[in-house]
């Protein structure tokens, strides 16, 4: 019998140690050892640092062949000011406690800054190659992008939600659905939350969710996965799509001022240009299609192609600078049941998609509120309204205006970043022929 | 061809409105229309609040049979100082702007501010009775609980990760998993991010996750949802499982302080009674055992019943004055294969339950960080160590001492608010019966 008084150990903030001369203790893994002659370097890998440390058996109350590359330790040193180190310090090992050590050797050094292996090796031995420090950078800067996202959505009264994954029929049509065995029925993965955020715009008039969405696609290219995390939002009582618009915009802002802010050193160690604060241009589809016929393209009549979106996004940087280029209005027979048409013309949807950097990272637009214009929309696209009977609830009881959006949470941490592979802003990948780690 | 610069339109915040007696635009639902005579009361939901609305034909520019119950509106106003109502001021209306009205009654009242159906039609029209003041304060609770779980952790250094829900086996064994066409093969949704978080350990020391977890069971109970969201952590570097303890004793007293901070008005409105800040008891599953045969009961070998845990929080509120009891060291056989054994005596695991107002809202402990030792205790329980070939790659290349936990938000949830049914606490809950909405 005893008690548990809520007192945790805290994290060893190791930069706090740089001025402190003081006797600290740290832990990590020993990613180096470098014999100097007089001295070795001891280089080890915390939770978010590589920190240099020096051996000497003039203060080291330990032997260097006690400790040994790949070993989890616990270091006790001095933290002494020396500018020839990255941190601005190095720490004087005092004691080593080796709580672990390697049963093999890794099959290859994962302690250089940046892992120079090829996508399939980095994935099959991912476990291994996140802990390279580069490698892991990615995903702290990936936590910043959800945490920025989560912070504006938050200051604009937007309220988080969870939706099922899974989930009685699919809200974006089509086959690429990944079925389910759910008892002694069938079940699916949900392809997006869109139902759902759309019925909590009734609820709570503005929502967002940070959750995983299936597509079952075959396709196998550098910028599909089959499991990715959506950064999804949707708002009531909106005048116009552009207000969705205006919002992803101040969003995605924020998020690169949060970065900034708070993964600079990842950033730095990632060689990350984030892009510049500047409005962002808009066209329209029909217009799209006219740039990328003056720049000699032959674009198709219903939807873009990924290299007229790299066409369009030349066309965005060369004319107006900027790296973002909205694309709205696209043929409403391509686009899904739930978006509204224009009111102007009802070939094009009030849909648009966002390009960044050579690539689509949102599709969102308004929804239909109106109840005969869902039911209407339905029938003109041979859909039967009685298998959407409750989302249909929403429409028959009443709505507001609304819209939102989707965005690939990894996709935008690759164009951010500049990687070449979605996989490699994915910590543990799915795809046609990945199912592991 | 246009620009986008990121200027969003704020969300209304009605509370700001109050000492104001400026004219002000607000929207929401008509909850209802009360004819008075001389006036007419027009109550307006809106995204956070219900608030009392007055048309009189004396400064009403509108016809009073232009609006409605159930419509969605955006009304002009001016906020007057009214301490007859509810938030202490009334909005006086000018103008009426209706945006939808509903193409059916409603099947029940859903403007009362407490909704008296059963839990089945509440579930089966769960778009709507969502709707109501009192269900919907639930799941702003529940975004509380998960963004103050979140703020804790960052604050400990904890590294937020994103782990696949498709899986090729299962983390916990047996047959509750859900089984998955996945293209030319078959996979299964993931039981716990167990192998990933444990993974994250050797990249960034502290990790978290908010996400779902998928159980098959066949259970139909007032406390199992068959897919749920686990609020996970694992921790490196621990001395003893009890860090562990101390880690998640803290975070619950920051999230009911955070509670208390952030959504006074909702649990108000659900006459919630949230748990005093004290040190938790800790008791042996030996200890536990003589407990509840000191109190009349028959507990079993192996593992607690529901009614056993009950007892326990019975006796720790009558003992110690607390609502909460934490339960170690389990028979190691009832334990997975990645629970560390007591080193003091093998047949019993260094594994912990949380007990929170007579239900378990927590597993957790330390886990396996040795290479030869987890392959020994693989085979003794039967499971062949080629199986787990990636999550062993962990222990075959060093890890640190770890352990962590794993918390169901709805259960959590569910018990902080007194709800009976922790569907109640799902959005859209999925159970062997249920999968829509």
């Amino acid at each position: 019998m005893n008690f548990v008084s809520g007192i945790p150990q805290p994290a060893t903030d190791i930069r706090a140690l740089a001025d402190s001369g003081e006797n600290a203790r740290l832990h990590g893994v020993i990613h180096n050892i470098r014999n100097m002659g007089e001295f070795s370097f001891v280089i080890l890998s915390t939770a978010h640092d590589v920190v240099q440390c020096v051996y000497s058996p003039e203060f080291s109350q330990f032997a260097l062949q006690d400790i040994r590359e790949g070993d989890w330790v616990e270091f006790t040193g001095r933290a002494v000011k020396e500018e020839r180190a990255e941190n601005g310090f190095e720490i004087r090992l005092l004691q080593a406690k080796v709580f672990s050590s390697p049963a093999e050797e890794l099959p290859f050094a994962i302690n250089k800054k940046v892992l120079k292996l090829n996508i399939d090796t980095n994935l099959n031995y991912r476990p291994l190659t996140l802990r390279n420090p580069a490698q892991r950078a990615i995903f702290r800067v990936q936590e910043g992008v959800a945490a920025g996202f989560t912070e504006y959505m938050r200051s604009q009264g937007f309220t988080e939600i969870h939706s099922p994954k899974i989930v009685r029929a699919g809200a974006e049509g089509g086959a690429n659905i990944f079925k389910l065995d759910y008892f002694d029925t069938v079940a699916y993965l949900a392809q997006s939350p869109q139902f759902y955020k759309q019925t909590m715009v009734g609820v709570f008039e503005r929502v967002f969710e940070v959750g995983p969405v299936y597509r079952a696609e075959r396709h196998n290219t550098s910028r599909h996965l089959n499991e990715y995390i959506g950064l999804d939002f949707e708002m009531g009582f909106i005048r116009s799509m552009e207000e969705v618009m205006e919002m992803e915009t101040a969003m995605l802002w924020h998020v690169v001022s949060y970065l900034k802010a708070h993964y600079a050193p990842e950033l730095s160690l990632l060689k990350a240009r984030l892009p510049e604060v500047a409005p962002m241009p808009v066209v329209t589809f029909t217009e799209a299609r006219e740039i990328l016929i003056a720049r000699g393209r032959r674009p198709g009549k219903w939807d873009l192609e990924p290299d007229d979106e790299l066409a369009l996004c030349d066309w965005a940087r060369e004319t107006h600078g900027t790296e973002f280029i909205y694309i709205t209005r696209f043929p409403a027979a391509k686009r899904p049941f739930y978006a509204m048409d224009d009111p102007q013309d009802d070939t094009f949807a009030l849909s648009f998609d966002l390009l960044f950097r050579g690539l689509e990272i949102t599709t969102g637009g308004q929804r239909v509120h109106d109840y005969a214009m869902q039911v209407e929309k339905m029938k003109r696209m041979g859909l039967d309204p009685a298998d959407f009977e409750s989302y249909l609830m929403i429409h028959k009881y009443g709505m507001p205006p609304h819209g939102g959006l989707g965005i690939g949470l990894e996709r935008l941490t690759m164009k951010l970043l500049g990687l070449k592979n979605v996989r490699e802003a994915s910590l543990f990948p799915r795809d046609i022929g990945r199912l592991e780690p």
